[in-house]
């Protein structure tokens, strides 16, 4: 199998699109620069917020993704990923505008939990992406039962995401009380993973020193593109 | 003045490049993605052993870095960096080869040193990049002193970079004695400060936690970009 060039559709954020890269290149089985991966990322920082698109009409970002995918495209990337769960949102559009595969993150992280037979799992995500339904749909399809935090638990993710990582205020470990508390009522609600939707949280939970039961869709994703791009993966 | 992109020579290593792109986010002002820089990033890991090139005549890297440097320029970079001391041996046939500016990562690096008012550093490199004698260079524009370590303890720097980091291999804070009988050395000549001029040094450093009196010349780098880019940097 001829050995593939990844392309990121990064930005969406900065630090994300850092994480995913890292994922990636620690997962690949390499012992020189040369038997590691070919990526070309793109940080695009001019997609505008989807979050904000999605619930407050705010700018398409679209067409600016589809920059980033052309650009991939004529440096050679042979595929696509993007680590930012809410811009899944737009993944038909942007599927159809490219002309190579994009790997569908959610849909990756929904196969790996089916394949840990887990039958309900916790959605932590921005509003933007709860509100698409885009995580219940790939859930749904492999026959996992999806549950959602409280409106003030749901405060307290967005606070993670766009204070203590996007901004980079310090002092998230104050919040680990409330997240305590969040994990224990998906438990209650029969959850039995929770999925970090939102490619901050696997840095903010990192941060918190709170992994536990929980699943990372960048690191699913970093693992699934290794092997799409025709290489083997290190053992977890 | 315009904002402008920044492009990445990278994969030499890999995981350098992350490093480089995470020290540009976290050192830019910015309280949302749209505020980050945006980056293009080449992980092109086609690019060949700069210290084999050097030493032993192994395949010539400047063709495959010129190819990223046509790639980023296409894609829309305004100037470009790149995160490999030793291939800055090329420096002058790359900026020949590109229609925008290079930063030069020791040039700032022995700047940021005499502004410190250093007079003597010590230079902890790839054999390449000492045998080339690129550091004394640079140092000596600003007046400043280089030595270096010892053989035995060149070949310890050496195993930091290519086994401990490269190849990710586990137990790096096995080696702290010998670390700490190197920078020990590297005082008793005289050394102010050690310049951790290889790109992997400042990661195997991180993981033995001794980065006292070190300089990083990627984080020299990522901010010299940041500013040259028209951003603000955030204080150290």
């Amino acid at each position: 199998m001829k050995k593939k060039t990844i392309g990121i559709i990064g930005g969406m954020g900065p630090l994300a699109t850092c994480d995913l890269m890292e994922k990636i290149i620690r997962n690949t089985r390499a012992a020189t620069d040369q038997e590691h991966i070919h990526i070309i990322t793109d940080c695009n920082t001019c997609i505008p917020d989807r979050t904000k698109a999605i619930l407050e009409g705010g700018t398409d970002p679209v067409p600016e993704m589809v920059k980033s995918i052309k650009r991939l495209q004529e440096g050679g990337a042979d595929l696509l990923i993007m680590p930012c769960n809410t811009a899944h949102y737009f993944y038909d559009r942007l599927q159809a505008a490219a002309d190579i595969p994009i790997l569908h993150m959610l849909r990756e992280t929904a196969k790996t939990l089916h394949r840990k037979q887990t039958a309900c799992a916790a959605v932590f995500a921005t509003d933007g992406t709860v509100r698409t339904g885009i995580y219940d749909r790939v859930l749904k399809e492999q026959g996992i039962r999806a549950v959602y935090p409280t409106p003030d638990q749901q405060k307290l993710l967005m606070c993670l995401i766009y204070d203590y990582v996007k901004s980079g205020k310090p002092g998230i470990r104050m919040q680990k009380p409330y997240v305590r508390e969040l994990l224990e009522t998906m438990y209650s609600l029969g959850a039995q993973k929770m999925i970090l939707g939102c490619t901050e949280l696997p840095i903010a939970f990192d941060l918190l020193g709170m992994k536990q039961d929980t699943v990372d869709p960048t690191l699913v994703l970093a693992r699934a593109a290794v092997t799409a791009a025709g290489y083997e993966t290190v053992s977890l």
